[in-house]
This record gives structure tokens, sequence and C-alpha cells, in this order.
């Protein structure tokens, strides 16, 4: 038997947390009364066992509980499915962590194939932070988006991504917006010698992702974006493994905050494959504290069992003036992702990205002679 | 130009409800500053609008929008998307409700195509309420299901479902459960004379998914269980378009309660075409209140322009003792989901499961003489 340690934070009062430690044990494993179970084996090796419940103040309670591997296999979303299913309808609980054996975590998918290295190989980077934005608003036509990709890339940026909020629309449907935007960019390369990659947003059903990814691969990119939290985890593990030459950055779309930890996320999506994790900076227009974001940086980054580092991608309303703190605070296993200050450049949008670009080198240069 | 009208609830203070509405309505829709929108007309379009804010007491505002069904196209999870993606990650707002145009309804999927009525017709129960149950625990082989699923059927029970922790586990995999389960089923039903339909739970990716309802239909099968919340709304809506003889019911696992209104994802999960809502009773082992179910029920059966009722599944936790109490809450236009209380029963499970049925046969012919 294999057991998966999992850490759930609960609001009650302290008299009730063991009793609902119990509760919770049962509902993420057998789900029935455990006395109404007549196999004793099913008790010992299917159960969910409370291993500890400290109280972390006032009416905070951590509880720590083993769910045992046997029950989720090599699925992902069965994975979200004991991990926090039905709990999550507790609007007093959280899901907070949860550690896999190796086997599970092989099995489930074994993290990033291109992860950090591979992106940062991807555009020659070496050791330096990398620079990112997005295409919007939402309503403009293909060649607009294009026209957009074309400054970002003559600016010299690392990666240029579809916003995230870019789907199959009448005013830019994907069989037209990635062809236009790949060619932008190809021209724009082509006068840099910055292998600038372009990052199209996939969305709908499995079928029309891997229709888009079809597409993507014909433009000769490399490089794609998903919602896994939309998409369904179980969906985004299979696009990893039957798309081996594509890294894929993971949007937080729809993943909510305040039911389970972003950093947590950040660890499951990276054990799925998925190279990069965008969430939203602290100081910009979300409220994740900078703990948080460390976290989550740290979720992305640390070793785990021969499991590669996926890049964290701190984004959401950030400026520019802002990019040497940033880079102070992550260091340069990160890629920053600055979409709306530069597009109100309007007309200066392609100096406007040079100088986010030029900062980001320049840091990296202090830092190697410090 | 056609509108979704949205509703939020956000909590802050009074002061800065109306600059946060604002934010809201660019976060999901433009995503970046208004004033460096060069295209008026994607003001006009595209950008959300405020409709109102409204104070519901001390520090809470109930948020109206509009937003552009262009930006949403005929995908499900697009709508998920720009409904809630980016603003779930504040953790003092909750997506509450909202209201599609008729064209955006078809679009969509246009509600279940069995529904409420279709799931009555397949077990012959007139305008009764339905009885279900839940073959559980995990750990348990096939033929030890099976031998569940023979008892429950044995005791008149419409419909008999895997529990949705039921996966691709070593113990019970798919492709043993279900003809094990079936063939169970079809003995007793030949000795009762009643139809009850063994529902089988689906999991993993919509390939994997695909697989198991082959494999269903070939046992004969025509309803089946999904997780929206973990498969992903736009696969759901594929599978519906592509499975026209079957009915799915909507299982919660992963649907939170805390930032998505429940009524609100009921409504979202007909309008693709589920058949069937399955949701945790008030009263029972989860904390949802009685009128949160009563939202959820009407959610599932209000007239709708024309799209069919969905069949609300009230769970978790029920005892026969209440079976009275639940029906007089719901009414007829229900099915009462108990597993645990009547797998306690051990080797009375066939009587019991008879004496629930019993309760609710003779329920409706008391109503139907009041």
């Amino acid at each position: 038997m294999s057991w998966i340690d999992v850490t759930y934070h609960l609001r009650c009062e302290a008299g009730e947390a063991a009793a609902r430690a119990r509760a919770i044990a049962i509902e993420q494993s057998i789900e029935m009364p455990p006395e109404a179970v007549a196999r004793p084996e099913i008790l010992a090796d299917t159960l969910g066992q409370v291993e500890a419940v400290e109280t972390l103040g006032a009416d905070l309670h951590a509880i720590r509980l083993r769910l045992a591997t046997g029950t989720i296999g090599a699925d992902a979303g069965q994975l979200l499915n004991m991990l926090f299913g039905n709990s999550s309808l507790h609007d007093d609980l959280t899901l907070v962590d949860a550690d896999l054996p190796a086997g599970s975590k092989r099995a489930l998918g074994g993290g990033p194939r291109a992860g950090l290295a591979g992106l940062r190989a991807r555009v020659d980077a070496g050791a330096r932070a990398l620079t990112a934005s997005a295409l919007k608003p939402q309503g403009l036509p293909p060649e607009e988006l294009a026209r957009l990709a074309h400054a970002f890339a003559l600016g010299g940026i690392d990666y240029v991504k579809d916003d995230h909020g870019l789907a199959q629309q009448g005013f830019s449907p994907f069989h037209r917006r990635v062809p236009a935007c790949a060619a932008a960019v190809r021209r724009a390369t082509a006068a840099t010698g910055h292998p600038t990659r372009y990052v199209p947003s996939l969305s709908g059903s499995l079928d029309a992702v891997r229709e888009q990814l079809r597409i993507l691969r014909e433009e000769g990119l490399d490089t794609a974006m998903v919602a896994p939290a939309i998409l369904g985890l179980s969906n985004v593990q299979q696009l990893v493994r039957e798309h081996e030459g594509v890294a894929f950055l993971a949007h937080p779309s729809l993943a909510g905050a305040a039911r389970i930890a972003p950093p947590l996320l950040a660890k499951l999506w990276r054990l799925v494959g998925l190279d990069a994790v965008i969430f939203p900076n602290h100081g910009g227009r979300f409220g994740y504290s900078s703990e948080t974001c460390r976290q989550i940086a740290a979720a992305a980054l640390a070793p785990s069992g021969g499991i590669a580092a996926a890049l964290p991608v701190p984004a959401g309303g950030m400026s520019l003036a802002r990019v040497p703190e940033i880079l102070d605070f992550y260091g340069n296993e990160a890629m920053l992702l600055i979409g709306g200050s530069l597009l109100a450049e309007g007309e200066r949008l392609s100096q406007a990205t040079a100088a986010f670009v030029d900062q980001v080198h320049r840091h990296a240069r202090t830092e190697s002679h410090a």
C-alpha cells in the first residue's frame, strides 16, 4: 500500500475538529459508514486515515490525512476527485497541500519535459529571467492582433501569448488568428534575430484543442497555453502525453483561490507536465500576498524527486516601473508577463517592449557580476 | 449585439464597490485599460458594462454586469472563462447568476434531451418522485459491487449509480465493473419487472470517457454520470452532442460551493444538456441550506424558454426516516438518492431498498388523492 499525505485547513470550533477530520477521511475515500463495511481489508487499505489535527489559532485547524493511492490510479482528474471532490462542497474547508509518493508522481505524468530549462532554451535566454506579453483586447480582428504580435517581437520579447479570453469568437477565430500572428512573429524574428515565441491560447473540448494544436504545429509553433481548471486536468494530462514537442503554459482562469491553495495547484499542474505556471503577482490587480506568490514559485521550482522545474510566470497588472523589484523578488528563474501597460503605449509598443526587455537583460548582467 | 446579464456578490467597503464593479467588467471582457483601446466599436460592443451596484448589507454588494455574447460563442468552457475566469482569483467575489439570451442558450446546448420527463419514462415512473442509490465503498471488486446492484434492483429502485469515487482503479476497473453490474441489474429486472437503470460513473479524459460510453452502450445501458467540474464543461457539451440516446446525471464533485452559486451551476449544467443535477440535501452531511436546495431544484425545473426541465437529485447523508419530509419539500419532481444508510443494512439491502421505494410510491398516491 502507498499513501498520499494531504493537508486541509478547516474553520470550526475546536471541539468539532477531530470528528470533522474523521468525516473528511471517510468522505474522500469509502464515502459510507465504516461500520457498514464488511471487508476488513477495505478499512485497512482504502479508508482514509487521520494522521493529525493541529490547531493553527482561533477557529482554524490543520487536518492531515493519508489517502490510499489505490483509489486514484494514473488519472489526474481522479486525483482531484479524491483530494477534494465532495469535500469542496464544505465552505469552511480549504485543500492546502498533497504529497504524493514517487510511484504516483511517475504514473500521473512525471512533470514537465520542457519546463524552466526548455522554455529558456527555446529563446536562447541562458540563465536570465524571461519576458512575456499578451495580445488583447478581445474584439480585435486577426490582422490587428498580428500587428501587436509583430510590434512585441520587434521589441525583442521572449514569449507573446494570446490573451486567455481569446477563443473561438467570430471576431478572431483560431484558424485565422494563429496563422496571422505566427507569420507576423516570423517576420519580426527574421529582422531581430531573437527567436520570440508566439503562444496561442487553446480552448474548447479536447477535440477542439487537438485541432488547434494541429494548426499550431502546422505554423511551426512549439508553445501553447491552456487553462487546466476549464479544460479539465485529465484532458491536460492526455494533451501533454501526446504532444511531446510542445511546451504548455498553464493559465489560472477559473482556478479560484479561496478553496484550493494556489501553490498546490502549481504543484499538481507541474506534476502532470505543464511547463510554466502563470499566476497573479502580488501588488497587481489581484489580492495574492507576496508570501503566496513566493510559495507558488517554490512549488514550480523546488526539487521534487527528479521532476523538472516548471517556470513561474508572475502576471496581472504589472508595470514597467516594477520590473527591478519583481526581479529582485523572483530572481532569474521566472518569466515576467506584462500586458496592459505595454499595450497602453499604443504606437510606441515596440519601443516600450524593448525597454522592458532591456531592463530584464540588464538585471541579469548585474546579478552575474554581483 | 446581445448580452448576458451577470450577477456577482462582492465583499468590500461601500466606497470601493463602484470601482471594483468597473474593474470586474474590464477583467471579464477586454482585460486591459479601456483608455488604451483605440477602436471605439470594441468599447461599445465588447467591453463589459456595469448595470447596477446594490448594497445588500454591511460590506456585501450585488454587482450586475452585461457581458457581450460575442466574446463567448458556442463553447461552454469559454462561457465559464468569461463569467468568472480571472475574477475567480478574487477571494471576496462570488458568481451568483447569469441570464443568457435565447440565441446563446440554443448555441450552448439548448438543454436536456431526456431531462426530468425522459428519466421518469425510462423507469415507468409516471408522475411520482424517483428513487436512487449508489454502489460503494471503493475497494470492492466488481462481483461485490454487482451483488449490491442486484440487491438494490431486487428492491425495485429506479436508478443505481456507481459511487462518484469509482473510476479506473485496480480493484474495480470500468471494463470489468460495468458489465458485471449491468448483468446483475438485468437479472434482477427480469425477476421484478421494474426497469431499474444502472448508471456507471465516467472519469478521465474525453477519450477515456468515450471508450467508457462505448462499453456502456454495448451493455445496453442508456444513463451515465459525469462530474462536470472535473471533466470540463466543454467536454461535457461535446459528449452530450454526440451521445443522443444517453441521459447524463451531473455530479457536483469539485464544484465547490463558496465561489460559484450552486443554483447557477445547476442552471449552466442543465443548459449544456445534462439531464439530472445531483446536489447535497440540507440537513445531511453538507452545509447547504434549505433555501439553497430550493433554488437548485428551481434552477433545474423552472421554465426557461423551451428548455426541458432537468431532474433535481438531492443526496448526501440522507436516511429512510427523512423520506416523507424530503418528498414534502421537493414534491414529485425529484429523485431521492440514498446510499450509505441503505448499504448499512448489509444482508437486508433488498428489503431496506423495497421499504424506501414503497415510501416514495405511497407518497405519490397520497399526493394524487390530496
